[in-house]
């Protein structure tokens, strides 16, 4: 990707002269804060930016944007660096705006159900926060990732089935546009149909547009009971189906995990646990003691009936962390259970009606290309990851994964899904785009050159 | 509005020529027919177009969208026509593209829990198709809208306090450009991050970026059991606190609606009922037998702890419909208030905590305005309308409702509300645009201009 981008080599100098002069100790060029500032999780090589500047206000990234957008230099948001498709990498170098110390939650409105953040609060500071309130933000990817970067990333996780993404549990936001122009997108009402959503445009715009610098964010209360199950299936078909039947009869689930029987055998192993080795869901439920009394029990009926076995559940926080945790550590499991690999991630999301047909389909292609790549679904959004467990030294396997992943997306695009269900379009994932969008990507195009002519802002992402 | 525009008399003529040969009687310009394609529920002027096509296949919308490209022609999409703020004026004149015979529902797709339907099919005839399937389309406006129309003024109502607004149920869009060109904003997946958010960008875009010819839309299962309750309140300010603290408390209200004094006034002559003259809280609960009894018994307790009245809740389909008979009759109950009188409807949506204030500080405005205006509003997202009732040959009677609309939305906007929370901008709200969202709205102006370099999609609305 980098090759089609030219270096400005005479503007980045001159602008970093000035940053240096107007930041301090804020700029940094040290190789290290550079590397950390450039990466990817894929086989893109990391791209550094020439410096980092550790902004804390809005009024520091203006001062940054204008001084960038002045010299034609290139500008990349950084959160907590937790994306996954390249999208902190500079590909044209360029200053990268590191946002993490702009960390503060500026107010929380406990009768709107919203609060007011600067964008380097992390998901988990903000609960911690909110908790003696009795409320809680919703999202959780697995990383204790920014709110801005969840924000530019479109970001979702294990809860979206319940409360949705991004895209809805954001009011509004204030961003700094490529000429320093400081916007906010919206209100704080919950609705509006007051013009254009830039809302939603710059949710998922991944620093392309401008680079958000406070969000207004929808909280939910906390319910009164959570209860978690586990239920193993035959086969991941009987588990779709089971998801089907459970969201057709309006059981409202906050969570439903799917993990393939190779994810749950890594999991047995580095957890300890003595699950069957066959498809298996978790799920949690969110409401009143009743509720979720009533929830567990309908979906142990439908589990059942479509042959799941081993379902349990359990209201007791301690049994829930427990219950909980295969799923929290899935990651760190897949890597012991090829030691020394690299886990590259990757992320499709198809109508849940084909997502059976698309995991088995997954799995037959991991064996014909001899790879190795547990599964971990959001199934109730249709919405799963393979890590690919890749020796990167091992060219050969290397080039294997990627024809993987090429399939992969070319699979989903084909059964109506699509490219990337969360981790966004990056640097990875936009080969993909054209297959999915088609001439729907010629105005991502047009609106990318209205907003930003100069093509600073996160320059060689999306389009 | 019409005075900033100038008619492009010669491209009318010419497009008008063309268009008449290639769709026969499907092409008119008898004034019956154009003037009940451009009209307005406001003060503003109807505007009919010079022409109305019968649009029935995205191929028809294409061919028309062509001619008037070449020749600079405006282009008005219309639905059923029951827009409030003039969005269906034609403000420079040109073509009115009439899609309501595009009323095919394509697919429904039970287990995927969406469906694939031609913009012209109105709300209540796809719940009509669906009940057999045990689904339902949750967005209720009221009018019987077509779904092309609501997503194009990014449309809710009653439901959207669980369910969401348009933004939220429509998975993606088909959509013809301003130059011609087909593009589909989504795939099928129920989430995506593959790039800008097309889809809610044309969502409340008003036909101002181009014409709507399918949607795919996210459909409900028909829960197990509703539940209907209405409540009566000392004061407005009683009714706002126990919608908050009903929230807070994670109960998943389906409907929560208010009726000022006026307003139970109104219905309290017209459907003949005995309600207090106070303010009225009617709500619908939806979920199994057991959760909507606990739903209501739980906002029953809450009601009674401010002062609540007169509660009774039911989930007999025959005694909902009697409980909701007062909300259905809103606007000819408002009609029949005052014989004689227009009903002007204007609607803003404020952060809930500020709105008791809101409706409170209007009512008192109506007063001091001597105007009459019952208030009903979805306050489980803060959003409420005033029917002001006017005798449109009093210009001073009008001219005192113009005043209270610019304070209204002033008002709204001052408590970080929004000038439209459901009607949209069209003609009627774009002088409030830009005290609600300043430069932002040169991002739309942006937008419009890279998208429809010509402005010939609607012109003279939202930008």
């Amino acid at each position: 990707m980098a090759t089609e981008l030219m270096r400005n080599e005479a503007g980045i100098a001159t602008a970093l002269g000035i940053l240096k002069q107007q930041f301090g100790e804020r700029f940094q060029t040290g190789a290290s804060v550079r590397e950390q500032h450039g990466h990817t999780t894929t086989w893109i090589e990391n791209q550094p930016p020439d410096a980092v500047i550790f902004a804390q206000s809005t009024d520091d990234v203006t001062t940054v944007v204008k001084v960038c957008a002045t010299h034609k230099v290139p500008i990349i948001a950084f959160g907590t660096g937790t994306s996954l498709e390249g999208h902190v990498n500079a590909a044209a170098g360029g200053v990268s705006i590191d946002v993490s110390q702009m960390n503060q939650i500026l107010a929380v409105h406990s009768e709107d159900l919203d609060c007011v953040v600067q964008p380097g609060v992390t998901r988990k500071q903000l609960n911690e926060h909110l908790r003696d309130q009795g409320l809680f933000f919703p999202i959780d990817p697995g990383a204790n990732a920014s709110l801005g970067g969840m924000a530019a990333t479109r970001a979702s996780g294990t809860n979206a089935v319940r409360y949705g993404t991004m895209k809805d549990c954001v009011l509004s936001l204030k961003a700094v546009l490529p000429d320093g122009r400081v916007i906010r997108t919206g209100q704080r009402a919950r609705k509006s149909s007051a013009g254009y959503d830039l809302t939603r445009l710059f949710i998922g715009s991944e620093g392309t547009l401008g680079i958000i610098t406070e969000l207004t964010i929808r909280l939910q209360g906390i319910p009164e009971a959570m209860a978690s199950a586990t239920c193993s299936f035959p086969n991941v078909e009987a588990a779709c189906n089971t998801v089907i039947s459970t969201i057709q009869m309006g059981v409202p689930v906050a969570r439903i995990e799917l993990l393939d029987e190779a994810q749950v055998r890594a999991c047995n192993a580095y957890s300890k646990l003595e699950l069957p080795e066959t498809p298996l869901l978790l799920l949690e439920f969110h409401g009143s003691k009743a509720s979720v009394a009533e929830q567990a029990e309908i979906f142990g009926e439908i589990a059942a009936d479509v042959g799941g076995t081993n379902f349990a559940w359990t209201a007791s926080p301690e049994e829930r962390t427990k219950l909980w945790q295969a799923r929290h550590d899935v990651y760190w499991a897949a890597l012991a259970y090829r030691p020394g690999a690299s886990a590259v991630a990757t992320d499709v999301c198809v109508p849940i009606s084909r997502l059976a047909e698309c995991v088995s389909a997954a799995t037959s292609k991991m064996a014909e290309l001899d790879l190795i790549a547990p599964i971990v679904g959001h199934v109730g959004d249709g919405n799963f990851h393979t890590s690919i467990l890749v020796m990167k030294d091992d060219a050969d396997e290397v080039a294997r994964a990627e024809t993987f992943v090429g399939w992969l997306n070319e699979t989903a695009i084909g059964m109506e899904g699509t490219c990337t269900g969360e981790h966004g379009v990056g640097q990875g994932k936009r080969a993909y785009l054209q297959a999915e969008l088609g001439d729907a990507t010629d105005v991502m195009v047009a609106i990318k050159a209205a907003i930003d002519p100069d093509n600073i802002m996160n320059p060689g992402k999306i389009v």
